[in-house]
């Protein structure tokens, strides 16, 4: 199994708290050891940064740490391979385009038996059970709609069923962000969290650091961090139920 | 205009000799100031590196020269913008998914007339010229070829039509790649040389560096490099010819 953390807020801001507490999962504090990546939207442009080193030891995890990139959009991902070998083609994020517009992908849970039919026009590069959900969901996408991008609340509805009818082959934690929303599918584990004003001081769970948010943010400022398991020891984190679908937009929870 | 930098090569290299003197070149020794952008094949998979800053200040072009990635297939770019703004989304190379396979491309001149009419399968995230034409190379592939990618000779015969179809609408100096094969259009200016044994001793043009290649090679490598201005000053780089296409493939230029 893998772990994932997204992060959407209504204000380009750095992940690298998270991200720290994170990546110590990816072989440190958990087990998560056969690679990792994390895509950042900037604008309409993925920075997309995969490694199949354990993110405890990946000098690119170090650059994060060290250089802030400031998104709105992220999806990051550790991985403890179950289906594909550990090859960078196999890492998330997965990215694509569809109607013109960057799609990023991350997937936890197995899906053994989801073999469905494409019609080529996204096709996996690696061979894990994730990608080929991904290619599914981007290739239902534009059988239903075509050409033309939907409003989100359509996108929205969409991609429920579709994400009810993939977790049906198995487990179905999963993110996906068309730079705009995320959206969140989870079928066992799953937390979220709003941070906004007044913000306070949080601190890590997987390592003794803690921030001082009111010192690094602005009152109009608001972001939504979601991970498979709580990120932080002193913040309300709600969990997800099974089955749900939760769109974030602009640091908000539009399904709550 | 931009400069291009490939590799291609029978046995994973590392790119750093090269890219260092590259790399000098995005603000330092010419003026290409607008982003860079690299890829680097690892089996299937991508490493996707791109930046809208200069080549010589930014951090991620200091992780590749300190922790050197080898790769059969790289593609290199620094960009001066002409067409489109200065952002993520403009920085080649290019990546898309086509066949399940990764394609990288990269351009260098203006194609300003060149509107195409694109069908949707492959639509630009970004808003430039190079990013069209790369679109269009591939909705070409897929509607001439359908399902099943094509043997190496047919490709390479429809990529020579249809650079030379795009370079009717102005300058089309481009490197594409699928991980195997590495084609090089030329409409102006494009230098390329074979490395292989006996391995000399090269002298980087822009900065006093050199690096004697038969330390840290087997007398079975072979290596390409294309770059749009030679890199050394030491080695016989050969000019492509005005609407030339050549191909590389295990380091050797087959179409000699």
């Amino acid at each position: 199994m893998c772990q994932l953390l997204g992060m959407n807020c209504n204000t380009p801001t750095d992940i690298v708290f998270s991200f720290t507490g994170f990546a110590l999962r990816g072989g440190q504090t958990d087990e998560h050891q056969d690679g990792w990546g994390i895509a950042f939207f900037e604008g309409a442009g993925v920075r997309h940064l995969v490694d199949h080193q354990a993110a405890i030891r990946s000098p690119l995890a170090e650059l994060i740490k060290a250089h802030p990139i400031k998104s709105e959009n992220v999806i990051a991902h550790i991985r403890k391979a179950t289906q594909g070998k550990v090859a960078l083609e196999n890492c998330h994020p997965f990215v694509r385009e569809c109607w013109g517009i960057n799609w990023v992908f991350a997937h936890n849970g197995d899906l053994p038996e989801f073999m469905p039919e494409l019609n080529g026009q996204f096709l996996p590069i690696g061979n894990t059970d994730s990608e080929r959900a991904f290619c599914y969901i981007l290739q239902q996408l534009r059988l239903r709609f075509g050409t033309t991008p939907p409003a989100l609340s359509d996108l929205s509805r969409t991609l429920k069923e579709l994400c009810s009818e993939i977790a049906a082959f198995g487990t179905f934690n999963m993110m996906l962000s068309n730079g705009s929303a995320l959206f969140v599918h989870c079928s066992t584990h799953m937390h979220y969290l709003i941070r906004q004003f007044p913000f306070n001081t949080a601190h890590l769970s997987d390592q003794d650091v803690s921030i001082d948010f009111s010192s690094v943010t602005t009152p109009k400022d608001r972001v939504a961090v979601i991970a498979t398991q709580p990120l932080t020891n002193n913040e309300s984190w709600a969990a997800f139920g099974s089955g749900e679908l939760k769109v974030f937009v602009d640091g908000a929870c539009l399904t709550n």
